[in-house]
């Protein structure tokens, strides 16, 4: 049946052989004490947590799902159990600030983390899922009484938090948010209004629960400039209950363990954080970790979908009395989603170092640079990752035949959980035109360069070793073929401002080839030494496979990216009279 | 909300003015007093049916599912009633034999139900999913008395019929299968085992349930040259109940109105159908319109998840007070839909035709011929159907974005239950081995080039028109790569028996797109002389965006195809010592 297991090995090597974490975080003051032996026993324990509480309550959570009577919700059997062991490990604090009460480890490990705890149960991982992004955007915005108020508690996890964006009429765009903020006499204000879709807005996890809230002061500019944040709580300073109710809970496709709120502001005290009408950049702090903690839920699913399948392919047995891991079929469904999971790790561990980078290298430049480099990838990374991790796990399906369909083997729920993670955190479409607009092309496509500067001259270093030879080859020819259609579009776009809108989502996908040719480049080039061992055999094999069967989706990508003949005709369809 | 409009008008331009099918009508004498407007009547009441019956119940019945509780299976609010209405209004008849009380009407009306039907309400649709299938069955191989017993009550939907093959070891292989029969005095006999996966195996929709059992006779070989198929009721000629019963029934991902049940066989009654050991031969006289019948299904949520989407995106307003369905990443998905549906429209209905030229042309030569193309082109279109159905239901949902999420916009369900048609009636990745290995390289690829041409005449006589100029040059692109790839792996194979076995699903999703670009053609040939009018402008548009924007996928599959340098590794990963 449907298990996780920690790929604790896999991790080690892209944290250590591929990536070479270990030096890095000895470049950072604030990493300096932190080694391989302590990276490896967190990750250790994190593993135990996902494997031996998370996971027995996955299919048990999406079967029973959450509860909703009289504006309170109930969560299903274990979750709170579960959540003891998760605030008693001190999980919540793994990369919160020391000062707070955290444990100040690095992103990387919080992502290695979240990869984890994501894959084994992803509907209970959104309780905590925004502890970390309040944790960031309170640290960097409240006023010394909020932050007094509520870090502490937030960082140790004893109260969980929750972003109040979205309204029936305000989604992906911000702009119509119709709450109120209005000001009271006492400085603090009374929040009025209707928000949806509000991940953990009621359950019985926590006593108090932190809500961020959008919305407009009385003076506010229209649209998203008119927006501000404010704190408001479950439960008041003084213990009563504020005026905030849960209307329902939504029937979802997945992660049904997640109660997903509608939620009524009645009036409800909330105080300001930062600056009026700043909201939405107040939010912003937390964005890139935001969405590369998404990015992450992929991986994950995409890893226990394809270690479950490896399992069941080699138990099951079909025609003459043969495990069906040995039909070529099979095999290539296995051997994608495993060069893929492979490389894709690589990718992400990688962003998530240029985000310690970013926050913590003493180097002004160091720190600027890998800023850059995170606003980049990061789109690349939420919208690649969980689409491959979600077609993933369908894909994985077909391995189970039959049983695949049915709740109790897992990969069905695997598939359904999935699909949230391409939606949520800006769909994957948004995340297509930030990266090809706001990122590419926008900045002269100067930061994308300067990337692919590095990845060549890498490709330079090692392309004298024959075995090296067809990943520098296939990672130059990805360089060249991006620089070219980056600069057709840069002219292009003159005349024609919708072409980039038209493509942007097979050049995000081109791109994240890209990234994984490099990827598998490094994967080889660290298991290189050491061919000969069975595991290292494999590290290679699967990094050729992604090379041979995978990379060429790139090409067929590239076209479409530069066919800008191509146009679309208008949306309506003529009535069927 | 989710709502299903029957494409009427599109269904009737494929069959008489793509397809000039009743014209091949008139040359059947079982189809002569058909005409264009009895078709039009009964696809439009048919379509009816599927509105104001079927499609109604679709959400509840996803939402109740199915109960059991001692053996007896609770169908969801409004099934029976529905059916009642199947029923009489005489759809279960529609392409049965009138000697048998069946209308006789050609299998291309019937497919174009099926679509209607799955589209509106595909767990409903399971029930009487197998009452054709049966019907060809029985009528075929059962004896007289048998035929007696049970055809005209099977024909008109009085007792609805099963298929009990999958045990839990026989699957997609049904070599393993261990169900006995044991002859009794009478001449009858008693079977003994248990089957899984059985859809409809007990309901409360009809008074008796005929089911359709393969197992084995003491006497017989090993394998599935062994198994003898046989008729065993769920109530006896006398009225008693037989010895099946239904142990349970699965929790499933979709489709969850229809009762996927366990059923033991305890000594139950049954009577052999056919030659003994010849079961599985039976059973495959139904193959090809049972394949033709899923692949509606994908077609079906294809067209009902384009339809809903296009809708919601003309609705839904986001950033400037405009309708997302301006939107470029949002008018790509929604043409993307279109024209897929718009093209295997075409080739399914084409393909049904084809069927009904096999079984009804009064020249044997032309039926051999239909025959053959109706073997190559069924699990192209089984397969790339129910996977574009599904793939296309899934990439429909991010039109809704977060509400495409959540159960009530109805485009979550149409992902779950699409799920289902890649795996039953032979999984996607047997389709695809069927092809390849079956239709084009044992028959050293005859019918496949007598196909392709056929299709590169009908491209030579039009490349003429300016306006299909593209479209025929993109044809004959697609078949000349077709050929040339299928030489490579005919000869290929000789030294490498396993490479067709490895690219066989790229192979036939190539195979899909060629048959794309034919339809394309075939469509835009239809439209242009209404050029002008805003419905066949659009379906100009529709063509030519799947030309410019889809085809190009086809590159990719044969290059894949072509690499046969690219070895899988053998299955199975070292363990993470």
């Amino acid at each position: 049946m449907w298990t996780y297991t920690p790929p604790l090995r896999d991790m080690q090597f892209v944290i250590e052989d591929v990536l070479g974490a270990p030096a890095a975080w000895r470049d950072m003051p604030d990493f300096a004490e932190l080694d391989e032996q302590t990276a490896r026993a967190v990750l250790e324990e994190a593993g135990k947590f996902a494997a031996g509480v998370l996971a027995p309550i996955n299919g048990t959570g999406d079967l029973e799902g959450c509860h909703w009577q009289d504006g309170e919700v109930r969560t299903p059997s274990g979750y709170r159990e579960a959540y003891q062991a998760f605030v008693e490990g001190g999980w919540a604090a793994l990369s919160c600030d020391p000062q707070d009460g955290g444990q100040g480890l690095p992103a990387l490990l919080n992502a290695a983390f979240n990869e984890m705890i994501a894959a084994a149960n992803h509907g209970w991982t959104m309780y905590p899922g925004l502890l970390h992004g309040a944790y960031d955007c309170l640290r960097a915005h409240a006023s010394p009484e909020i932050r007094q108020r509520y870090l502490a508690k937030i960082a140790s996890g004893e109260w969980l938090a929750t972003m109040n964006l979205t309204e029936p009429q305000a989604g992906s765009d911000l702009a119509p948010v119709r709450t109120k903020a209005e000001p009271a006499e006492d400085g603090s204000y009374r929040l009025i209004g209707s928000k949806i879709f509000i991940s953990g807005g009621e359950h019985d996890l926590t006593d108090n629960i932190v809500h961020l809230v959008l919305a407009r002061l009385p003076d506010a500019p229209a649209g998203t400039k008119g927006l501000s944040l404010f704190v408001a709580p479950k439960r008041l300073p003084d213990g009563s209950r504020n005026a905030i109710r849960c209307d329902g809970i939504e029937k979802k496709m997945g992660i049904k363990g997640s109660a997903t709120c509608a939620i009524s502001l009645d009036g409800a005290t909330g105080w300001l954080v930062g600056e009026p009408h700043r909201g939405l950049a107040s939010m912003f702090v937390m964005m890139n970790s935001a969405r590369l903690h998404v990015a992450m839920q992929g991986i994950g699913h995409l890893e226990t979908a394809q270690r479950n399948a490896h399992a069941y392919a080699h138990e099951r047995v079909q025609g003459r009395g043969r495990p069906i891991a040995e039909h070529p079929a099979v095999r290539r469904i296995l051997w994608s989603l495993r060069a893929l999971v492979d490389g894709e790790r690589v990718v992400a561990y990688w962003l998530a170092m240029l985000l310690d980078e970013a926050h913590h290298h003493p180097d002004a430049a160091r720190r600027a640079k890998a800023e850059a480099r995170v606003g980049l990838l990061t789109p690349v990374a939420k919208a690649f990752f969980t689409d491959n991790g979600h077609r993933g796990a369908d894909e994985a399906l077909q391995v189970w035949g039959g049983y695949g369909y049915v709740h109790e083997y897992g990969i069905e729920q695997c598939v359904r959980d999935s699909r949230i993670a391409m939606i949520y955190e800006g769909t994957n479409e948004i995340q297509a035109i930030d990266l090809l607009q706001r990122k590419v092309l926008d900045d002269g496509a100067a930061t994308l360069h300067s990337l692919l500067d590095d990845l060549q001259a890498e490709a330079g270093q090692v392309m004298g070793q024959p075995e090296l030879r067809p990943f520098c080859d296939a990672l130059l020819a990805e360089i060249a073929t991006a620089r070219a259609a980056t600069a057709r579009l840069l002219e292009g776009r003159q005349a024609d401002p919708q072409w980039p809108l038209r493509v942007a989502d097979d050049y995000l996908r081109a791109i994240g080839f890209l990234l994984l040719a490099w990827a598998w480049l490094r994967q080889a080039q660290a298991a290189l030494p050491q061919a000969g061992s069975a595991w290292h055999d494999e590290k290679l094999q699967s990094a050729r496979f992604g090379l041979q069967w995978l990379l060429p989706e790139a090409a067929w990508r590239w076209q479409r990216v530069q066919s800008s003949g191509a146009a679309l005709p208008a949306a309506g369809y003529a009535p069927a009279a």
